[in-house]
């Protein structure tokens, strides 16, 4: 295995056998899905072409066949690695040791920050439940169940309330979804770290009245 | 105006110039409405066609265009309608002067039942995120406003804490959506009523460690 095996996203994100064998080719494939973000991202799945994506992508056509079979397949490697692209930054975000409703607020920040220099993330997410329902599936599975993992070690550290996590985690990823949405790709006029503060309270303390 | 103008989402409907004037007509354009939800959501929108909506209506070509310009105008109809439906379904499921969380946990529930009995509506909604941005926005949106608006109410009567309800508001709307995706559309396997039962925990006390 190369010794970047620990980036699934680039090596695994050719069509089966097409996987780049050189870093320049795992160079092209990077471009080739960069350039993939741009066009679907502006112009939606069904108007986006392949030559769009090799002129932005500065690639000759016969690059893009050496990776990808077709548009859809492209499409759905995109999808996977701006799902995992989104992981990451909400890893990342993460401080070392961080747990409970604290670890929440920050994964939070690191999305919306994410959401906010990748606005054609909706667009390209969303446009799969149409184009490949099972990547759109996989997506969000994933991302729930990343999320009950979190509190279930949460709720055994003791930083948590046990409860139902399965249904826990579907509404904090929901929550996430749109504070993103709202604050991060349709207005910026919040600051992000007040919406996720404001989260976090949500999270911690809940809606109900005090004392 | 007729007597039924408490009902916009009728007469409202039908492309500007087009509105029904007869209680004929307006079932006419009720029955295209609900073949156009049947075609747009097994189909979608680019595989829709208006001969499939006439046909499912069991109305000749004719009546179609008698209410409607375009395909994209009765999508753009089915939207507003659907998001009329939604919030009609929601605010039924509320007993009448009940505030705060609890309300909130009502409306989640008639929610839920609505996604369940109306599986097409994520397909048309989220649809409309590309086929009618405008309309995607405005059912958001309103949507947000609608519930930032009960939460202020709320916080008046003193059964809910004070804080920032418009991020409130859109944290709450994401959980609903994702829990209305995952256990009303995608899987039936969870009760309802746990669900929103889980959901109101959340929101009265949060996910911090007990005292």
């Amino acid at each position: 295995m190369p010794k970047d095996s620990a980036l699934p996203s680039r090596n695994g994100a050719a069509s089966p056998g097409k996987e780049p064998r050189t870093a320049r080719g795992r160079e092209t494939l990077r471009r080739l899905l960069d350039a993939a973000a741009a066009e679907f991202g502006e112009r939606g799945f069904h108007e986006a072409s392949i030559s769009g994506i090799t002129r932005r992508a500065g690639t000759a056509l016969g690059s893009f066949y050496t990776y990808f079979d077709s548009k859809d397949s492209i499409f759905s490697a995109l999808v996977t690695h701006m799902s995992q692209s989104v992981a990451a930054a909400a890893a990342a975000a993460v401080a070392p040791g961080s747990t409970g409703v604290r670890r929440e607020r920050e994964a939070l920040a690191g999305f919306l920050a994410f959401a906010r220099q990748h606005k054609e993330l909706y667009r390209i997410i969303d446009e799969a439940e149409f184009a490949d329902p099972d990547a759109y599936r996989a997506h969000y599975m994933g991302t729930a169940k990343r999320i009950a993992a979190r509190f279930d070690e949460s709720v055994a550290a003791g930083t948590m309330s046990p409860g139902d996590n399965e249904v826990r985690a579907w509404a904090a990823m929901g929550m996430n979804v749109f504070l993103g949405l709202r604050f991060g790709v349709w207005g910026e006029e919040r600051e992000p770290d007040d919406v996720a503060a404001e989260a976090e309270r949500l999270l911690r303390d809940g809606l109900g009245p005090r004392g």
